[in-house]
């Protein structure tokens, strides 16, 4: 674990990213001690950085510490944070900061492997997530939403919650993002009023669009969602992970899922 | 300052406080040693952990920890922070957590006095609260919205800013809830959806109870806000402040709110 470069573990009691979860974060997958994506993840929180004005550590810094780290977590997973980093008391960020950036290692999750090749079962979370537009898409320290959302269930075997907003539509689920494939289209939620824009979800669209695969980011209602030829959830961790079940409805094979699977990652 | 009962400043990278904003808190101004009102900050603190489902610390435990902190600074702004501790990386909360708490403690702000004698000029921000009544009413860690809000102005002026939901309620200020006075009577918003409830509202809802002074919580136009005979914000740190200025209105006399300061207050 490194803090600002250095080898810690703790940090300030008066860092922004505490006092108002003001800060963002990303997270990796590092197999044989690559991180998976690097480039397209520093981007992400380059953007998100400057979407609420807080100066982003350089890449070339960035790069050169996580490589020190992986250096001994080879098959890991690796959390960036960037905060505000500390101030004086109140809300408004001081005119000069100094951000906080922060690297952390933990193992890779224990996932069954069944899930990736048979698919998961999903349910419908009760929260609803709220619209905030100026922070739609941002992978933000402020995750309340998330946390009560991951809460709703205690059931090993249910493997991801989908979220709605407040007008029924379909955003994503609690850790990752959702696509629905629809007579060989590919449809995703749209993220401007609500949601996290993840780098998986990101990489499916440039896979779609390389492989003259239509795809459309749009509002998607529940019914469309129950009625689609399949289903799938993707993060940087997981990679893609189908869905079996979710509310009533079952699937048995995922085709063109499988596909995604194999091209993009190389598995089945 | 003081984590977990223990002399520090610094608290874990893994505390999800910073991950995922879980946690609540509350500000208190502390008067010749006095912490003002703490039983009813630690209510609220209570009631706000409970709502997300994090175990408070007890009453007892951090009324010896406050005491013992202001040994020293009997004139202070006296900050308590609870989250739900450290845990395994995921979302959801471990079945088993330890609250992580934290005491830290900074000098008065330093607001001009004319503020509380004539008045302070706000302005209305432009972002507008989001919807989420599964937090509405919290001091919990999710403050970006508030952030962003407190960024939109740089005029040292310029005392506070007025948030309104995506309806065009107005909601509540910055740091502060706001009360309007109407022929006698006062009125403040509803915080169902979104907002803060201070400790300090409940204190001037209970005044006029006790004063037979007819008050509304209810839903509150910018026009209804406009046009109020008196405006004030209160909050536990600067008590209660009349608007002198607001968008193209102005106030000059405020002889409801100087009632209400003496009576509450004792300072006039």
């Amino acid at each position: 674990m490194l803090v600002n470069g250095k080898h810690s573990n703790q940090i300030s009691i008066r860092d922004r990213g505490l006092l108002y979860g003001d800060g963002v974060f990303r997270t990796l997958r590092v197999i044989d001690g690559a991180p998976l994506h690097w480039p397209l993840h520093y981007q992400k929180l380059l953007y998100d950085c400057a979407a609420i004005g807080i100066d982003c550590p350089e890449l070339g810094l960035l790069t050169g510490e996580l490589e020190g780290l992986l250096e001994n977590h080879p098959d890991s997973v690796v959390k960036i944070i960037v905060t505000r980093g500390e101030g004086a008391r109140g809300y408004a960020p001081p005119s000069v900061t100094e951000p906080t950036y922060i690297w952390d290692v933990s193992p890779l999750p224990d996932y069954p492997v069944d899930w990736r090749k048979y698919g998961i079962k999903a349910i419908l979370c009760q929260l609803r997530l709220s619209n905030q537009p100026r922070l739609a898409g941002i992978k933000h320290l402020n995750r309340l939403e998330n946390v009560l959302a991951a809460n709703e269930w205690d059931d090993a075997d249910i493997a991801e919650g989908l979220m709605m907003d407040t007008a029924g539509n379909v955003i994503e689920a609690t850790r990752s993002n959702l696509f629905m494939v629809v007579q060989g289209q590919l449809i995703t939620p749209e993220l401007s009023r609500c949601g996290v824009a993840g780098v998986q979800r990101d990489r499916v669209i440039n896979w779609a669009n390389q492989h003259d695969v239509p795809v459309q980011v749009r509002d998607v209602s529940l019914t469309e969602v129950l009625l689609a030829d399949e289903l799938f959830i993707v993060n940087s961790i997981i990679g893609v992970w189908p869905l079996r079940e979710l509310e009533n409805r079952q699937w048995i094979d995922f085709p063109f899922t499988k596909n995604i699977c194999l091209d993009m990652e190389g598995v089945e």
